[in-house]
């Protein structure tokens, strides 16, 4: 491709509005442009990367036997009611009404789909297991979306579901595609990690993400040394235990004019955050619950969601805080509330003498004692693991990191099959519901992850294995005539090699070009220009390394072809 | 693959609810599934076709110079109201509100998309022209969604969009891209040809469609010896005029009980359809606009909209009518219209003693003279040509086919630039809006379309550039070892060999195998069998033309590669 056709819009400056490295380099090289929030055109560079991670994507999903087909965008509402997730996804899904009036949804995933496609076509266990697959546009109506294509609105998956007969062989699907992730992530050159992960809306037993490290990710990862990992939603912890508090002593009425956070009334109380208790008022499945954790603490709403058993969990809206306790949101306690379920987190239960909201406006109460002053329906852990806990495993402290999730693979069992009635017959005649996987992979997410570990001061450095070109061709002078010709000859002599190159045949500065590849990183950059070619040269730089060869005018294209093959 | 693994779900029967051999044919064969009305999951087969196709495509559209880019489907609704085309666009337009009650537009094209992405990064003619494309899923609320994927509501597309500094320019491109759609649908084994088509919801100035000949097709094309080629919408032609009605009569009332077609009136009072004038009432950007035509004709609503010059053209809704002529609906008449523009084809003028709605119910006139007796705002041609009217070039009789639409290509000039202000500046730093062009291809309707034309009575034909793959390996018994290690190592050695190859390897009848191998319709098929054995043998068969050959045992691959070789 010659650049002085191409639309590679590059820029000097750091888009104001990007947070992340991956973010401001897919902009500033011109991989991709806003359309509106979390919506991505994605201009010819950027889709190339995309295309070549599609096609390492396929290559191992046909490898590990998935057979790919193609599911619509849209699905009827109808099919979203089966499984309960037309009223579970909330806001997130996009919802869509036609000419007559039905309503559909923009597929998030695609699990009611595939699962009403198998239960009209396969009944026997003869034709199992099997493993289907899309790439596919997917939406997700975020609700802040940031840093790129990372958490977008519209978004390309790579999505997989398997069909068993029982769980062993789900296990071995699993467990197939999991290693199919860790060869597609190897491709794309990312130092990732396979953590144990919640299943979410999603559902099901177990799960793992995949996890890209990177300071700027969104996850939070917990590991320890034992070899544990997870994320934080799912990771289990041991949380050292308050010590303090004394001897009990009798409950007590402090005012606490206009102070709500659990740092206004630790200072002007002078007690730890952590003999605090915090009261978070949830609506589950519609319910008012009152969930209790620390004060020096954040509740794992997973955990609590599982512990309450609820379909659906939201933070309460203020006006049912304000029913519930019959004050202003801020003074939330566990004391004398009445008509609602109290859960509290194991680590408020050894508490002593601990400062807890009043029910009333600018009102705390301190030397609150659990059992003595309130009641609690159960006692979970609902408390969310960091940094510092101990490991429920080996008892070691624990460690955690930053990351991009770019997959994430379930053991979904008879979740959707169960509900939507998708059984086979096995050797006897007995009808089953297939034990079901699947299995997500963010592409555009992949893109941005390996920008976000491959790059430097001066812009991206791709990998040869998803680079939108192997090679940039520049020609430092187009206005020389003996530049020209030289560059116009091997850009020729390289297509017709095979080579995937960019050509800068740009009017610009020598100045500005060498930024531009740069910026847009190619692996191996070729100079053509006067000065070499005086000296019958033409001069190589890799890009990654930035080591630099003269290549022999003559045997320059076969040079080159060498040269990559090392790179690959 | 193996059969046995494979989604791949025949049918015997043809399926009730198919009208077209491709609809039903994409049904028995597995192809593909229906989701909801109008919308499909591609089954593997069908995917691997569709995958086939747009590798065509691509290939095409970058050897033309084109680059590939990625728009989203959503796009938010100020982006199309910039060019109006929200209003315009009425029900067909998909659209959606997200959590923040802004409103996007599920995209069935991306003029303002990439009119948008262009504006923002091109400003110089130095960059001109170039041709962007992308291959996507597009989205069209059809009323009557029907013919499988012909007429459907979810869809693939590939949309290209030209820019260029002049309309000379412009003609260049467009003739470029006219010949790529000739390679695509010539690669694809279509029988097609390129027609003069009108712009519609598009716009523009030129356009061509490119139709595949097929009776089931939906469009009807106006062809004629001399060379001219036009869909029915876009057609020109001169109507043979109504000679009869002898000299002007004075007007008469006659009351013409529960008659309200034309040819329920044109019975009773015994004068020929061609002797009464229909009346129909649109409304033009919301004013109400009475069109007539003779009773034995259609009207052209695109060549009506242009005579009116109006954005939206829509039939009148029953109130409406009842409004302006103060008369149920079917007795409508231009004698005593107030306050409503009159418009008239041309083949109205000449009639003398005409029939005419009466404005009353139960009531029509007769005797009635266009000029006497009704005044007409102006005379238009539009009226729908049809087979047998003269051609408007050379006076000889037209013809006309059925087709289906696979292509079409636009000259758009300035229709989107200039209102969305997407300009460039030229040499002397004028600044002028690009000249664009529009080209769209139906990728899953190219599909259909090519097994329209590509079928027996046993089932599909596939051509060897699209068949999603090139071989059928017939294990005709698998219980039999002789046979299966037979076919298995074949099967192997073709995989290894790089042939495409699906291995029916399913415990079923021959009857079963062989009926399926027909219905899928690879290009070749190779029968593995204890008989064919015995003989040292295996035997191929060509499926286009029925041809069967034995191949020695030891030399099959070699020989099946060779016969491939032949067939493409």
């Amino acid at each position: 491709m010659r650049w002085s056709k191409a639309l590679i819009p590059t820029h000097k400056e750091d888009p104001s509005d990007a947070e992340t490295t991956s973010h401001k380099l897919m902009l500033r090289a011109g991989l991709m442009r806003k359309l509106t929030a979390g919506v991505y055109n994605y201009l010819p560079l950027g889709w190339k990367a995309i295309r070549n991670v599609e096609r390492i994507v396929r290559e191992e999903m046909d490898a590990a036997g998935a057979q790919e087909i193609h599911m619509p965008v849209i699905a009827p509402c109808e099919l979203w009611r089966e499984c309960g997730r037309w009223d579970v996804y909330g806001k997130e899904l996009m919802r869509l009404e036609d000419r007559h009036g039905r309503m559909f949804v923009l597929g998030p995933t695609h699990e009611e789909v595939v699962t009403d496609i198998v239960r009209n076509e396969i009944s026997s266990y003869k034709r199992l297991p099997f493993t289907l697959y899309q790439i596919q546009t997917k939406f997700r109506d975020e609700p802040r979306p940031r840093f790129g294509v990372v958490r977008a609105r519209e978004f390309i998956m790579k999505d997989a579901y398997s069909f068993n007969a029982d769980e062993e062989s789900l296990d071995e699907t699993y467990d197939a595609m999991y290693h199919a992730y860790e060869r597609i992530f190897d491709r794309c050159a990312l130092e990732y990690r396979p953590v144990e992960a919640a299943t979410g809306a999603i559902g099901g037993s177990v799960s793992h993400e995949f996890m890209v490290l990177s300071d700027t990710g969104e996850s939070e990862v917990i590991v320890c040394a034992c070899g544990y990992a997870a994320t934080d939603e799912r990771a289990e912890g041991v949380v050292d235990p308050e010590g303090g508090g004394g001897e009990p002593a009798p409950m007590e009425r402090v005012d606490t004019p206009e102070m709500k956070t659990i740092e206004e009334v630790s200072e002007f109380l002078g007690v730890e955050p952590s003999r605090l208790v915090k009261t978070i008022v949830y609506e589950a499945d519609g319910r008012p619950v009152a969930a209790l954790v620390r004060g020096d603490r954040e509740i794992n709403e997973a955990k609590l969601q599982t512990a309450l058993g609820a379909s659906i969990l939201t933070a309460a809206p203020p006006e049912t805080i304000e029913r519930v306790t019959g004050a202003p949101v801020g003074f939330a306690g566990p004391v004398g509330l009445e008509g609602v379920t109290v859960v509290a987190d194991e680590t408020v239960r050894p508490l002593v003498n601990a400062v807890v909201g009043g029910n009333s406006k600018d009102l705390h109460l301190r030397n609150v004692n659990p059992g003595r002053d309130f009641e609690v329906s159960a006692y979970h852990d609902i408390v969310l693991v960091r940094k510092g806990d101990r490991c429920a495993r080996c008892g070691k402290r624990l460690d955690s990191f930053r990351g991009i999730e770019v997959g994430q693979v379930f053991k979904l069992g008879t979740k959707y099959s169960a509900p939507m009635s998708a059984v086979f017959l096995d050797e006897n005649g007995d009808s089953h519901p297939f034990e079901m996987g699947c299995y997500g992979l963010g592409v555009s997410r992949t893109v941005a992850a390996i920008i976000e570990q491959h790059n430097d001061a001066n812009g991206i450095v791709w990998p040869v294995s998803v680079a939108p070109y192997a090679v940039e061709l520049l020609a430092v002078n187009v206005s020389s005539e003996t530049t020209r010709e030289a560059a116009d000859e091997i850009y020729q002599d390289l297509l017709e090699s095979g080579v995937d190159v960019l050509y800068d045949d740009r009017n610009e500065s020598p100045g500005v070009k060498f930024k531009d590849a740069d910026l847009i990183g190619l692996p191996l950059r070729i100079t053509v220009g006067d000065r070499g070619l005086g000296r019958g040269v033409v001069e190589a730089k890799v890009r990654r390394t930035g080591e630099e060869t003269d290549l022999p005018r003559e045997s320059a294209v076969q040079r080159i072809v060498e040269m990559l093959a090392t790179l690959a």
